[in-house]
């Protein structure tokens, strides 16, 4: 990048850390930071700052808050919990606006190959939160892949013995989908769990 | 936004204002903020604001520098003048490593469509330098489209008077491209400007 000058250079290269951001997008990034105002880059500024002052995880669920627990666990059904991988889960299910219970967020799910095993996800607070009482559901939202089944199951035996009722949120062909272009497995379960009409 | 909490929502909001970034993006760029350490995010931060700080013009040749003048205007050869449009132009020139004469960035092309005229851009100071004398060459070469030919064809009408030769970067059918999937005017001018083998 010796073709740039050293600020340019470097801050095209601090947007290169972002997800997909190559050289190319780095650099467009980085002219359109110069042609803000102070203001605007003042501000930009700033919020990447103030995001990391001022976000940490609720100790209830493990969701991104700005005080000590958020503002799902403060306020919403405490009998439904439902089980994430990452907190952009959460975004995907409150975009919704349909459930009404509350989430636990597992930063994570087992994964062998990886060594990533039940303690290095919050998988023992989920089950310590479960052995409290007053929870009636569990449901787990991991992805459908892999992993995802895996730690659903691993955490499903975990809590049945509890007397609490245990979900997995269902596969099957996408809506707006098509079945010519839907993979051999999703197909498979869609059969598989097929509903009476 | 009101899924996301303040300041996640503010440092979407930011994000989003770079070219080319959605709300999903923007939503990535910002988790990714936030799993940084607090000394990355210092680091990105200052990035921003330093190039804002630090980054001015050259009062020579109009490309960004961190001192009065750029480095290229204080160490080239001064008598060849390669006009741009934009400063991101100069640098898709020097990756080449060809051209050793020094640059004028015009900050923009003549546009009367979106009022853009001559004073808009950096013309006069363009004429101005070329008539300080020691210029044997400028080189066009603004973008091949109808305000960059517009704008060549413009400069060029004031400059050759002056006793200096004015050139065109040439117009073809890219190195690696293939006649069938080349625009008609691309091709119409690739036939025009044929050269004798």
């Amino acid at each position: 990048m010796d073709v740039f000058i050293e600020p340019i250079g470097r801050l095209m290269n601090e947007f290169s850390k972002l997800p997909g951001v190559g050289k190319k997008t780095a650099q467009r990034y980085a002219y359109r930071v110069i042609s803000m105002s102070e203001e605007e880059a003042r501000s930009f500024s700033e919020a990447i700052l103030d995001v990391k002052r001022r976000i940490r995880f609720c100790k209830i669920c493990g969701n991104f808050t700005e005080d000590e627990t958020c503002a799902i666990c403060r306020t919403r059904d405490k009998s439904v919990i439902c089980v994430v991988k990452e907190p952009k889960d959460v975004v995907a299910l409150e975009k919704l606006h349909e459930f009404e219970g509350v989430y636990h967020v597992l930063h994570g799910v087992i994964d062998p190959m990886n060594n990533v095993g039940p303690s290095e996800i919050r998988a023992k607070e989920l089950i310590d939160r479960v052995g409290e009482g007053g929870v009636r559901e569990v449901i787990m939202a991991t992805n459908p892949d892999v992993e995802g089944e895996a730690t659903a199951l691993y955490l499903a035996r975990l809590i049945k013995p509890l007397g609490v009722k245990v979900t997995r949120i269902a596969h099957g062909v996408p809506v707006g989908g098509e079945l010519e272009y839907t993979d051999d497995l999703t197909l498979s379960r869609a059969l598989q769990e097929r509903k009476e009409l």
